[in-house]
């Protein structure tokens, strides 16, 4: 399977394993350098990425989607500072998960190691190519970045600037290497590329992500898709209640982590809804409720059906609906979850503990907003994206979770009997 | 996409859901009744299982595969004690894996939990089927168990007798399921199952892990091919280095960590070479070996060339070669391992610090031979199977290797700002 992408990933190998044998002080001051770099460099990344924008807003590009592929001076100056944050993390390769002395004398010891070669899809947002690198960078991985046609400009720039700074620091350029975005052929091959590229993690919309889980052989790390519940329990402090369903679901409502549907236990519905839904209307969101909600709410509530149920809206919407107990909401999220985050609101110790234990999600937040579930907030420094599924990784994606492991037995002639 | 699969995979998910809930004290005792009621029923499932051992006989089938087929009293036996051996270990369930409290407040604790639904895909191997069913079980899992359809008289009669077991002993039946082996279109469907099973282990030949790996939507974890290599660098005891060639490769040839080509360091290549064949000989290995071997030891090696450095030979036929450095070894390896387990002999703490740090693998064994990579061996009590991936798990599989995480986020109203 000779292609473009075969070329890229063989180099990026042989790049990855004088990366893998890098120590820290090595990887770190890389780092360094492609921040300098950038900053150095911001004039010339802003003028390519002109060029990107210009193309996209005569395309007719949503402004939110045009605003996100943006460079300013400012937002590579955060870029780099993103990049210099990175270098300050503690560094996983090498780390000893487990290890132990066996009865016949042999040491084990289960390190860290870096996973090899990572391939990364992703949309239109240049912060996310270095980003990427830079974390891919830290834990010892090569990387193939695959982003998106209408920043292709500001990726090749970014791109060049950071292959340079890491040569010159005396690390392989090929660690890093920007896969061709004109040609949808290279997600393809990318997903094809088995043996050459240990891990593919797509970023980005519903169906991108969908294309590659179900097409891909190389292994995929499946990210970022939120039909998020707030569960109202009975035992729910009211106020409190309100103020996580408004910040979950209107903070930012674009986001993976950002709450989709209410449910309320029906012994509190009558007293609770109609602060939830003045409070909820006062944030500019529409509620979309079942019959139930919207005999209490009235007309400003919208009908809703399972497709509401199913949807992540990321936008003002959320849809709303009365359960008769904590079990039938925990049967109504088994059946709609994504498996992303999962609130309850309830003073109850028992409710708590039932509600945690029987849902099945990456993250389940107890009397908190479902926003919290993210890489900065959990302390992790960086993020390289949120896993949806259960094998290798779930929930927010730092560096430990970019490496594999490797067993070392140590002994002195050992043979089995 | 409705099928016989989906319906079975439909009820073990709902099974699942009550045994992720259920106590390790619960666990514990159905394992227990599980191993008494194998003891119990032995004659049956012998008698069953003689009706298995008569078709494959009638079919030609080798004998040692014959032999892994049949049961015994001693073997069931065998099997009850593995049983009782699981219900012995650790519950990964519930394991806090880290923790910490945010800067606001919030309580984050990572939890082990099961994965959820694990399909097994397998030979005829009977053992193999009571094995995974009491693996999955204690790691709260349900598992639907794919054997060999001509195991099929022996697989039904144990799956009966452990169902039986767990109902009585109060935990779901659908916890364990068979899967029809008489048509090859339910490891399709389980291929397929994306959603209802949250991963499938391949367990078998190279051509069924291949096709499951390469054809499944579902999760896969990678099992068991094994073209493991012992180096022996010039600064090795010669003697501990052939007396580990030996065990690696004739100890028990047909197993994964058995080693299928020695790599020689050039500088020790005339005194080494005739000793070691010497000793393979007398083990009763054939050596296949490149023209510096040949060179050294005659007509006696048969000659290698890149389908011997290829092949996974499962039997008393190793491939041999001399090569000019440890970095000449690592290069071969790179090219031809299959990522499972590599050995150096070596003196220099040098030597063997760069070969751990270079070869990518599972394991990496110093002076000691590649058949200690085993859940056994490293002290996990069990073993699923011996993961080649890198993603999830790599090496020898035990409980907690069965398990996904859940994060825990406890607060007293905290919303994002």
């Amino acid at each position: 399977m000779p292609s473009t992408v075969t070329d890229l990933a063989v180099r990026a190998r042989a790049a990855a394993f004088d990366l893998a044998a890098a120590p820290r002080g090595a990887k770190d001051a890389a780092l360094l350098a492609v921040a300098d770099a950038l900053e150095a460099a911001a004039p010339a990344l802003v003028a390519a990425n002109a060029a990107d924008v210009r193309r996209a807003e005569e395309a007719g590009t949503p402004a939110a989607t045009v605003d996100r592929l943006t460079l300013t001076p400012e937002r590579v100056a955060a870029i780099a500072a993103d990049t210099r944050h990175v270098a300050s993390l503690p560094d996983p390769v090498g780390e000893v998960v487990r290890g132990s002395t066996l009865p016949n004398g042999l040491e084990l010891r289960q390190l860290r190691v870096p996973l090899g070669v990572v391939g990364i899809v992703y949309e239109a947002r240049p912060n996310v190519t270095v980003d990427a690198a830079a974390l891919c960078l830290k834990s010892g991985n090569a990387v193939l970045l695959r982003g998106s046609s209408s920043a292709a400009a500001s990726n090749a720039a970014l791109v060049a600037v950071v292959r340079e700074a890491l040569g010159k620091a005396g690390l392989p350029e090929d660690a890093v290497q920007l896969v061709p975005a004109d040609d949808r052929e290279t997600v393809q091959q990318l997903m094809r590329a088995r043996g050459l590229v240990d891990v593919l993690i797509p970023r980005g919309g519903a169906s991108l992500i969908r294309t590659v889980v179900e097409g891909s052989t190389v292994p995929v790390i499946e990210t970022g898709t939120g039909n998020c519940h707030v569960y109202v329990d009975e035992a729910a402090d009211l106020d409190m209640a309100s103020r996580i369903v408004v910040n979950a679901k209107a903070q930012r409502p674009s986001v993976c982590n950002a709450a989709e549907t209410l449910l309320v236990h029906e012994a509190v519905a009558a007293e609770f809804l109609p602060r939830v839904l003045a409070d909820l209307a006062d944030a500019g969101v529409t509620v979309h409720g079942d019959e139930a909600v919207r005999g209490i709410g009235g007309d400003a509530v919208l009908p809703a059906g399972e497709k509401d149920w199913a949807e992540e809206y990321l936008s003002y919407d959320i849809a709303a609906a009365v359960v008769p107990s904590l079990d039938a909401a925990v049967e109504h999220i088994r059946r709609w979850s994504s498996g992303h985050t999962e609130a309850i609101v309830t003073g109850s110790q028992a409710a708590a503990r039932r509600f945690v234990q029987r849902v099945d999600a990456a993250a389940v937040a107890v009397n908190a907003s479902t926003r919290f579930t993210d890489g900065a907030e959990f302390g992790f420094g960086a993020e390289i994206g949120i896993s949806t599924q259960k094998l290798h990784a779930r929930g927010p994606m730092g560096l430990p979770e970019l490496t594999s492991t490797k067993y070392v037995v140590t002994g002195e002639g050992q043979v089995r009997s």
